[in-house]
């Protein structure tokens, strides 16, 4: 019997020695391309090699290893996750399920077994975004999705992505060739935090992911009159923050008649030229509405320009609606999915079937593999954060499901 | 007849005149104690003087001018404004009282009648208190109410109050006997803009002021419980700007209710560490809340806070609510007020009774004597902006009104 404590403990001990290797003393902080960000690589690179997988760092600097099957023209299952951070972060959103699942793919060559796909093992580069401002550097790569344009974009020194490439020592001219081709995809498959509350209120370790919300963001300005407080009568008052008030509610009562299968929320929110004694004339404000339902997010996103729209037309106040960014649902593959749900139950834990309201690698893999992915309880839902935590046991409950799933792969796909 | 238009221009000139002398080469600022205040000072004393009125500067910097009665053991009626300025003020706001002030005492002093009392005119040195925060410093010596604390005040370079007027030239030791005794006092007037909209709203010039507000100030934190905006669902969160949004419109409820003798403004509301991906965790915001009704003012702020208090208790916010300031309100006295009516009504405008929302000189003043104002319209009720602006037309027909008032003042009082 496979001691699930053990090798879990083995996976919190590379997640603490990796956590240790960081931009900065006191935190927790390695982002693209950074020195502790090759230091934390190689790391990476040192364990997949000890574990007998060979390895290659590619164009964007990813590390991958690949256990290759016998079979001939066999496709390739991708097993994945991030090992760049956010600036003071915690130490699971993403190197965990590296190393989760270096530890399945050691068992795996372990049990000398061979199988009939090849397994890859990816620890992608950049999923946060942080240092250029844009997501999934390295998951766009090995997806095919790569735009050469991203190489001109500068960081906050004016240091470009393709500088950055080449002090890192990569070949920008590989970025393209660096992909799996759409017909060598058998699956993906990724363990991360949950980064929300869900488990944690339900006590349960681990559960499926079935979608990954789609995303609007908005930005929208409220201009009313400023005025005295003192002297401008209630109602001769065409003030702005009000109106933003009652928006923020708007949303907020929409948002939770579709609870289940949406999120929206106003997270900014500026009086322009603020005063105690200032009627508040100018308000901006953020919408950022997310659902696994591509139909219900639009919905939702014409039902609030429109309440925008109607509390500014009965306040006499201005609205300026700017759609800044959008991405589409995507939705998990059913079978892989269906797959984990059938570990989780044999396993012995409740079936919670998730929609990601955060975005994962598996959004830009998409579009040329099926997808699957587990979510692992994390303490009160926290993350991005150095209080980020996850339990030894809900680690060691998630790779008995993830074993589960991988020994069921092969009946699956042949 | 008495040419009131041709009044106004003149009036309407010093004003102009006055305002070119600022600190800042584009706007008008005049703050207490620097040399574009002492230089419209010195303006505004040599008009005094060009006019027949021997005049003084005291120890606080107010320019006092006497029109003395030959009766032995008058008492003396103080017509008066404010000279100091906001940072990029508009030329009415305080200007416009003294400069229609020395036109009336002007027209008594040209008739040749003696009045069975003292006039004494005052530009005031400091009412809006911009330089050390605390205002009304020229009334209050006029007042008997300095407080020689104050003089260790300091303004944001460090200056105290002390070293301003040691650099101005006048005797603090003298501060508190530059006050009018008690028994000295027969009334104070003053004209001043309305800062609000009401009678530009209204087609009204003028109108008389009933009391000054009452106010409280307080800063209110709502904390609640930061998180993802993608992954925390909505009924799980405790967002601190929903709270807030909640009592936003709870006040601006309340204060519609009660609207024709209360005002109350959520002037600043700050989301702590926001970003459009956060749901917020923590939101500070103001409350100014005015009436001329000191049991309403008392029971608003009751009730607000009970609000408050129960938005936080259903949503799980913690609602932490600070008074950090309030005054009580001030009364007009009835007999001047109701001449001033009448005044109003016998030059063929609408009487329409005002609360003045801001404060003013009569605050402090009004424990050591009866008060009275008239206002001004002003355009769209503009204040404490380079777009302030009266009317010609409007000083003129305010003129008038004054005019009968202070020509009834010998009968009112003897």
């Amino acid at each position: 019997m496979t001691d699930y404590v053990q090798r879990a403990g083995d996976i919190l001990a590379k997640i603490n020695d990796l956590a240790a290797i960081s931009e900065d003393a006191t935190g927790i902080t390695r982002t693209f391309g950074t020195d502790a960000f090759l230091a934390g690589r190689q790391r990476v690179q040192d364990w997949m090699e000890q574990a007998g997988l060979p390895t290659r760092v590619d164009a964007i600097g990813n590390v991958r290893g690949r256990f290759v099957s016998s079979n001939e023209g066999a496709k390739t299952f991708v097993i994945a996750s991030h090992i760049d951070t956010v600036v003071n972060a915690g130490k699971f959103d993403g190197p965990m399920g590296v190393m989760m699942g270096l530890d399945l793919v050691t068992r795996l060559i372990q049990s000398g077994r061979t199988l009939p796909f090849h397994i890859e093992l990816i620890a992608f580069s950049d999923e946060e975004g942080v240092r250029f401002h844009t997501t999934y550097l390295g998951s766009k790569v090995v997806a095919g999705s790569f735009d050469n344009a991203l190489l001109a974009k500068k960081d906050a020194l004016g240091i470009t992505l393709a500088e950055v490439l080449q002090t890192i020592g990569t070949d920008p001219t590989q970025l393209l060739s660096d992909a799996l081709a759409p017909d060598e995809w058998l699956g993906y498959f990724e363990i991360h935090i949950e980064q929300g509350p869900v488990l944690y209120e339900r006590h349960v370790p681990v559960a499926v992911v079935t979608a990954i919300a789609g995303q609007k963001r908005v930005e929208i300005a409220f201009a009313g009159m400023a005025g005295h407080a003192g002297t401008v009568p209630m109602d001769m008052r065409q003030d702005a923050l009000c109106a933003a008030a009652e928006f923020v509610l708007a949303v907020e009562q929409f948002a939770l008649v579709h609870k289940n299968n949406l999120v929206a929320t106003v997270g900014k929110l500026t009086v322009v030229n603020a005063a105690s004694n200032v009627i508040p004339g100018e308000v901006s404000c953020s919408l950022d509405v997310r659902s696994n339902d591509t139909d219900l997010l639009e919905t939702a996103y014409l039902a609030l320009h429109e309440l925008a729209t109607s509390i500014g037309a009965n306040r006499l106040i201005n609205v300026n609606w700017n759609l800044i960014q959008e991405t589409a649902p995507v939705l998990c593959d059913t079978a892989l999915t269906d797959l984990l749900a059938k570990s989780i139950r044999e396993s012995g834990y409740e079936v919670i079937p998730l929609v990601s309201g955060a975005g994962h690698d598996g959004v830009p893999i998409s579009p040329v593999s099926p997808i699957a992915m587990l979510f692992v309880r994390c303490f009160k839902g926290i993350s991005h954060n150095p209080l980020e935590n996850v339990e030894l046991a809900d680690i060691a409950a998630t790779l008995r499901v993830a074993d589960t799933f991988l020994d069921s792969l092969p009946e699956q796909y042949y």
